[in-house]
């Protein structure tokens, strides 16, 4: 991949962004948001992603995944499932830094108004969880254990991230999660 | 609707799903499944169902949310969430009888097979854990005890599923739920 080539990227998800707020995700077609990231082509765009929608998820998708396998393979030997899904969790709102917020707050209300998008975003979610899953597995964390440690951090990660792509708020992305999990551990006592 | 609406819905969905087997989901058209579900026409197709994905998704969804809500909102006062929960997943499984399995099975190795009914069956799964959770709401608990619960059942329910629409399993899907969210809780215990 050349020099640009990740500018280039960036800039198409950013047009694509703008021109879903601006006039509506099914009204913008590949062109326009090519011709917005500073006159580039349809062919450009489609080296980059499969199609409009995907410009949205492609990117943070796989990013994400590898993020919390390489945390949780990362963690120390004796680390509970929760320790290790805990760890997961803060390597990956690291990533959502301060500057990100108005962003993601936009790209988050675009996603709640469309349901071909808020199908995507469930995939998104069920992926994060089988990554977690499953590098738990490799840390010989029984199967359930590790499905459940796994929904656990994603129930913990998407309540956080919903607080924070709020204008209002103003805590970092890393205290939220941890908080959450925090509170999601002391509610499993209470569950009956 | 009238007297012969539902088995209308029935055998399109049937043939849908033979079609889908036979030939393949992308290689499939609306056309073909009406003629197969016995000289139908495109348009009847489209009073039961919006596009040829939903024919395999539309009908459960709304059905299995109202039988989750319906059995957590009868649920005794006293009630725990998570027995709650076990309550709304026997009224679930319930529905698939054993002359539903070879169905279910066929059904779910074609989901398997497709990313785009993959992404689909990811957000019915979201939508079931949503029922649940609202409906715990409903009975004033804390919101993140109702997520939380919700998604244990949900991983409950789809682990015994998947063991279930398996030919060489001849357990009752209710059995294998009670006994995978009596697992699940046991487990709980052990995350750290």
């Amino acid at each position: 991949m050349g020099r640009w080539e990740p500018d280039t990227r960036r800039r198409l998800a950013q047009a694509a962004l703008e021109l879903f707020i601006e006039q509506g995700y099914e009204a913008t077609t590949v062109n326009q948001i090519a011709e917005r990231a500073g006159g580039l082509t349809k062919t450009t765009f489609f080296r980059h992603f499969p199609d409009k929608r995907e410009v949205l998820f492609a990117a943070g998708e796989q990013a994400h995944g590898r993020i919390v396998a390489d945390a949780i393979a990362a963690a120390p030997d004796g680390a509970t499932p929760l320790q290790a899904v805990a760890a997961a969790l803060d390597a990956l709102a690291a990533v959502f830094t301060e500057e990100r917020r108005e962003f993601s707050a936009r790209l988050r209300a675009v996603i709640l108004g469309n349901s071909e998008l808020l199908e995507r975003a469930a995939l998104k979610r069920a992926a994060l969880a089988e990554a977690m899953a499953d590098a738990l597995r490799k840390r010989d964390v029984p199967d359930l254990a590790a499905s459940l440690s796994a929904d656990l951090g994603t129930r913990a990660f998407y309540t956080a991230y919903d607080q924070w792509a709020d204008t209002d708020n103003h805590e970092a992305l890393v205290d939220l999660t941890r908080r959450t999990l925090d509170e999601l551990r002391a509610t499993l006592t209470t569950l009956g």
